[in-house]
């Protein structure tokens, strides 16, 4: 590695706390980041799993005050995010908490930046557009795969356009990231499958990014090894030591892609969130192995210890050989999970496809994957992928 | 790895800025910390180096004011500390810049620590006990091997009790570390080669530490693999991509001791300075090879795998034989790099070795390695090393 007064490399993330139990310290931690009003956002979901509850018990026990914002979906939209930075406002709330997925995580840094930097969410869609701090920001994560409560990223879907914005900026970093296993277990097989192979992603894209270094990588490399040790195990039989591995694997994942950023598997995946509504973890694993076999051949090296991190044999095996196990490996890890393995099978037209292409050309990830991928090439794959 | 409510584990490190040329972004860096004023604290050493002329004329072009203080030797004392405290509020200072290697680093700390919580250095030693954030803190470290500018961590030496003391705090994080190889270049052999062995102890006690997790050791162990590769290189050839991979080294290591803390070669080294003055780094060295042969029965699986990250063929050999390649390899480099081998070289008589290992016992280091020694144990370390 040389780094040159033009190429300084940089890692940020927030404060963690991690463990069974670490749900308890929500209060204490709001109150720590200042607050005395705390914005609550989440998603129905997560009311009914009762952990909604299970917060604001906190909230009381450190006599904060306290709004629940819960207008939440999947692939979270603009208006969400208008409507929650309404309520912050209204009930002079101070800090934000995030309880829930990917979702509720995004939504709850589109209202941070609309409360202090006002206008429209879509000015601050590109890298580094935000001027104003944002208030104190406390993310409890309950899936293991998003990343979103240790990332520097926001994705909102503009309803109207039909097209997933990403945001990347340090100043949504979270202040602080409350990580409890236990949360993970009120999901379904299929979210926590969907949303493991979301972590998945974010490993090896991190790991083979133009902007991966030797402070990404280990967390990358490990994270890899998690997924493949765990994710089958939490899915099917909901076992409490898989469930913090796998949280393990989603928190290392994140550090990782926060500070490498992203590829073309994002770049193809946000659009089909976009247009079909396709949830994300699940348009990763669909598109997953397809991109990999393209981009193997610009960082093979890189591939073949992917191979290894995901239990490969590759000593003694040439580079080549060993970074073509990668792509059979994901497949093989797919099938277990019983998750779809094409984009026909989750409502994907070929007619779209034009379109789909021309949105991932221009994503803000793609130009961190180890390869540009021209339209055409993007058209390819996502046929392959059908 | 198994979590409960009463074993949560916490996780955090400052803004990290990385790369040859860093030196350049000083100005910037503490511009964006809300400086008008800024405290240099630094030593005469970097002065000779032209470093502190150079991050000057940063300040100078950002427009920024600044008051030098230089008033720093190798293992601190509370009268410095005091001193930079008194010229911080002298001058109306509201930014405090640590240039240098860990000394001028920890007494940047502990004047932080002065300016917003008043009394005396000596009663904030120990976890925890400072209640009042301290202000903006970015570190310019000039070694490679310190860590104290990502820690949580502040040594400072009271000379009338002839007692290094601990200050461990969150509170004294640096907000930022700007890590710039290319200063690693002024230093002599001696000193690469004695803070490089201080980065490879911080990693191994690290890593075999009772708080280590999974977001620790991957950073441990390749701080491990990067000594290895690079620190004889670094020291006899200085060459910059040698420095680049211990500036690295360095900076993981401290990642990892800082969240997972140290162990009995700390607790060791530490009245060595206190009483000797002798260089931490340099301490920690000669202590290192005979501590790992006391540790390695307390945690053989993990001193398997330093062996490993430390080139030691490992595969198929049996888990204690693996293990014991760990003081070989060190005592190794430590040959390579032409240090010394015996504390009895250094200055040490065995006549102080008792009181030396009293204060061992106490030290906070002690708590976190994989087995608490008494003081009668601590003395025949003290003596396999004379």
């Amino acid at each position: 590695m040389t780094t040159t007064q033009d190429s300084l490399l940089k890692f940020e993330i927030p404060e963690i706390i991690f463990g069974q139990g670490a749900l308890s310290q929500v209060g204490q931690c709001a109150r720590r980041l200042g607050g005395e009003h705390i914005l609550l956002v989440t998603d129905p979901g997560i009311q009914k799993a009762v952990w909604v509850d299970a917060a604001i018990r906190y909230f009381d026990e450190e006599g904060l005050r306290y709004s629940v914002f819960d207008d939440v979906v999947t692939n979270p939209r603009t208006f969400q995010v208008e409507h929650g930075a309404q309520l912050y406002h209204q009930d002079n709330c101070d800090v934000i908490v995030a309880l829930g997925g990917g979702s509720p995580m995004d939504v709850a840094k589109g209202v941070a930046i609309l409360v202090t930097n006002h206008g429209r969410i879509q000015d601050y869609v590109g890298c580094n557009l935000i001027t104003q701090p944002i208030p104190p920001l406390l993310c409890v994560p309950t899936t293991a795969g998003t990343g979103s409560d240790v990332s520097q990223f926001s994705v909102i879907a503009d309803t109207q356009r039909k097209v997933k914005m990403t945001i990347l900026s340090r100043a949504i970093m979270a202040d602080i990231s409350l990580i409890d296993p236990v949360l993970l277990t009120t999901k379904s097989e299929e979210l926590i499958a969907a949303t493991g192979m979301d972590a998945l992603t974010h490993a090896i894209e991190a790991y083979v990014s133009s902007l991966s270094w030797p402070l990404t990588d280990p967390h990358a490399i490990h994270a890899i090894q998690l997924v493949f040790k765990h994710l089958e195990k939490a899915a099917r039989s909901k076992d409490i030591d898989a469930f913090e591995g796998m949280a393990i694997a989603s928190l290392e994942a994140g550090i990782a892609f926060s500070n490498a950023i992203l590829g073309a598997v994002h770049a193809l995946a946000h659009p089909l969130g976009g247009i079909y509504d396709l949830h994300h973890g699940l348009a990763n694993a669909i598109l997953l192995p397809v991109v990999v076999r393209e981009n193997m051949e610009h960082a093979p090296e890189k591939f073949a210890k992917i191979a290894n991190a995901m239990g490969a044999e590759t000593r003694g095996v040439p580079t080549k050989e060993a970074a073509e196990q990668v792509p059979e490996k994901i497949e093989g890890l797919i099938s277990a999970l019983g998750l779809p393995r094409r984009l026909s099978q989750v409502g994907v037209q070929e007619t779209d496809i034009p379109l789909l292409a021309k949105q991932a050309a221009e994503d803000l990830c793609m130009q961190t994957n180890p390869h540009c991928y021209i339209a055409e090439e993007i058209e390819s794959m996502y046929i392959q992928a059908l």
